[in-house]
């Protein structure tokens, strides 16, 4: 805890100093009164009056075709909840630093004042044609799946929910990679996961698409079940994926005997004595921010060789920063309007592959591997 | 024409070429996986979670005291009229380079796919907290009246339609120097505005706070009387200002005898007969783009000495940018939340006392004079 506390006043510290980690800048000079001529009046009147004429062009002659609005109603910001714009405002510019330094893209941090779908969805169409692309980002589930739906549908540019897919993504990747080193099949294994939000929805549909494995998933109140009377649309959606025996019970109960926990909960659920009710070799994946649900030490002391966290200081960093970068290059370059679930399954495959040869503490690429852009953009077709 | 043929055609060339003319970049490297922790995970959550608790410091810890959105729906663009978003974003985009190679600040073009007031005000609002001012661009009167009125009320950060304000500011500079060197009176003067526009109510207002001149504002249809029964609500607040005794007729029949022609309306609408039956030693400025109300050899071939244009080519060029720039740097660096009509008043005057000595051919500084910035910057407080 004590180096948690350093890192975050390092970082007030060099936000303040900086103020901001992103800027605007010029692609040509204005070295003398004749460039704005062209880039401003009257010059820029000729290119107006084309790219009113052929919409479709205008991203050959601004910005349009490498920029991607982040765009967040701060209503579910990294661990922190519903903390509002101004509370999302430094995340979002960070991601958008990570667009910049990772894939060269342009990314605009937008934080709304607006907090229902209806609201959301009309603030996004209203600006789209500003961008190249709408990353989602920390809006609170279920809210983010009907808004996500309803972008997709209506705007022509690519919208992509990072905290859904991007984690899915990328937890697949893993997944890929330590059934290798176990030699088992993600078909036959038993998951359980913990969290049925934004990031644990797009898992469970990820992995059911990809495997048809038998999954569970756990939310406060113990497994989701077809029983439950509480229930929210999206919670009610996951049975069909999920529990198809209609099962009750607690975390505890149900992760007996199963393969594999993937956690996007909360800090320390899983206790030792849950892990070695699991099967033989089992694999957590637990990424719960900035604390995991069992922290690595304590699941190697019960028996655990392959361990992923949300965590940079841990081996295998499950990170969606391996993923989104290249998904928005590949459907930027390619002008690919749609992310569809095909090509969520090929940059899993793709961002597997980059490990040749997978082991306990390394089944997940670094975000710092370069290949990994160029790799998924391709894929993105 | 042939040089404004010339100048799009390179024009098309130089965007095609760059593609666009702003990027983002980031203001610290990211040398290593390190500087991920304090700008993005784990760290950033502290300053989040600091935000989140004192909305008021964002701006000391993301780019949100150096930002704003040069908004536009696209429907009054340039001399273009109703082109649309696409059309629009060549020019905001270009709008944000001014504002970055003048000012050092961070302007995002936003175009918008709704162009009802309601959905525009709905719009901005929402993605108000992203910015620390909005300036509104090339919307079409009377429209964007109202939507600046709303905005003003309801955002805590400066709003300022610049088709309005900044050509009013740069108008009344210019003047306030053309009466030195005629040695007339504002208060005294007969103005023929030809264009009830944005700018030329913009224009109307700021003249009648300043010095209440007598005042007479022609559109299409004739000059702007009690008697005529099509306008909208937008010409008629202007009877408040202009045309006291209630005349009608034609722009010939009323710019007899005025001492000063300000043209915001379109190429050629000024005769040399009209100049002619002009009070003597008169005054033009004709700002239609590209092409002037009356070329200035016409003008001086009818005895005028003071012209001015819109454009870089001749003397004496009205352009916003003079003005917009040094606004926006001051109501950032002073958190100055409304613009308000005495600050429109002090610009005008810093601006036209940055002209030593005042010429015919030199009433208003370049917009390369790198004195203006900081001068008008100064008194927006």
């Amino acid at each position: 805890m004590t180096n948690k506390k350093d890192i975050g006043a390092q970082a007030l510290d060099k936000h303040a100093e900086f103020r901001g980690k992103i800027q605007i800048s010029l692609k040509d000079k204005i070295d003398d009164i004749s460039k704005l001529s062209l880039y401003y009046t009257p010059g820029v009147g000729t290119v107006s009056g084309y790219t009113a004429k052929h919409p479709d062009e205008t991203r050959n002659y601004t910005w349009l075709h490498n920029n991607v609005a982040v765009i967040s109603d701060g209503s579910a910001v990294l661990g922190l909840g519903n903390i509002g714009p101004y509370g999302a405002l430094p995340v979002m510019e960070g991601k958008a630093m990570l667009f910049k330094h990772f894939a060269d893209i342009d990314a605009v941090p937008i934080v709304l004042n607006v907090h229902s779908a209806d609201e959301i969805v009309a603030a996004v169409e209203a600006i789209a044609p500003s961008f190249g692309g709408i990353n989602l980002e920390d809006i609170a589930a279920p809210l983010c799946f009907e808004i996500e739906e309803r972008l997709k549908k209506s705007l022509p540019i690519p919208v992509f929910h990072d905290d859904q897919h991007g984690t899915a993504i990328v937890v697949l990747a893993g997944l890929i990679n330590a059934m290798k080193i176990t030699g088992r099949k993600l078909e036959d294994a038993k998951i359980v996961i913990a969290g049925a939000g934004a990031a644990g929805t797009a898992i469970i549909k990820l992995l059911h698409q990809y495997a048809k494995p038998s999954m569970f998933v756990v939310d406060s109140k113990g497994v989701v079940s077809p029983n439950r009377k509480d229930l929210n649309e999206g919670k009610k959606q996951l049975l069909e994926y999920t529990n198809p025996s209609g099962v009750d019970g607690s975390l505890e109960d149900i992760i007996k005997g199963s393969d594999i926990f993937i956690g996007v909960s909360q800090a320390g659920l899983l206790t030792q004595d849950m892990v070695r009710s699991m099967h033989k070799d089992p694999i957590i994946f637990a990424m719960a921010n900035p604390t995991p649900e069992i922290m690595p030490d304590e699941a190697k002391k019960a028996g655990v060789r392959i361990m992923a966290t949300g965590r940079s200081d841990f081996p295998n960093q499950i990170n969606n920063a391996v993923c989104f970068p290249g998904v928005f290059r590949g459907a930027l370059d390619n002008q690919v309007s749609n992310i569809t679930d095909a090509h969520k399954r090929a940059a899993a495959e793709v961002i597997a592959n980059l490990v040749k040869n997978p082991t306990p503490e390394f089944i997940i690429p670094s975000i710092m591997d370069e290949r990994l852009v160029p790799a998924i953009a391709d894929i993105i077709r």
